[in-house]
């Protein structure tokens, strides 16, 4: 039981960082929506959001791992544009 | 437009991190898996991640991201799902 034990202390480590960086790019991403709508660019960008998988899933040692890294950030640019639409109803 | 070229970068540097956490967590959630299986215990632990949900909200600065997060995390334990089960089945 000590080896689950360790395993959930290395999870747990792991998320402390994830919310952070998760909460940091929620952040950035309410920016750029502001950014973009007083510049009148579209927030929907799928020409940016293919580049992202397609430069991170080369960062990965295991490339095993695309279609899962793949699921992770689409999900990711999913939660961002929620989080844009809220930022731009709030500022009505 | 050097604004948004600057947030870009920020995200890029998030994502570097982004992607190393995925990749280690996932790493793990498949020695988790194993040891499971080697102990009988079963893999699917609602309890757990109820658990990591609940404890990574408290993190968050701002708590107007509570549902987001969880959205986040929600996904991540289902990628885990796919990874566990894709090592199950290369074990066999």
């Amino acid at each position: 039981m000590d080896e689950l034990i360790r395993f959930r202390d290395e999870i747990n480590k792991i998320d402390n960082e994830l919310t952070l960086l998760f909460e940091k790019r929620m952040n950035i991403s309410k920016r750029v929506a502001e950014y973009k709508k007083n510049n009148n660019i579209p927030i929907y960008d799928p020409v940016r959001e293919d580049e992202i998988i397609r430069e991170n899933i080369e960062k990965l040692n295991d490339n095993g791992l695309s279609q899962e890294l793949e699921l992770f950030y689409r999900n990711i640019f999913k939660i961002s544009r929620i989080v844009q639409e809220k930022e731009m109803k709030r500022e009505k």
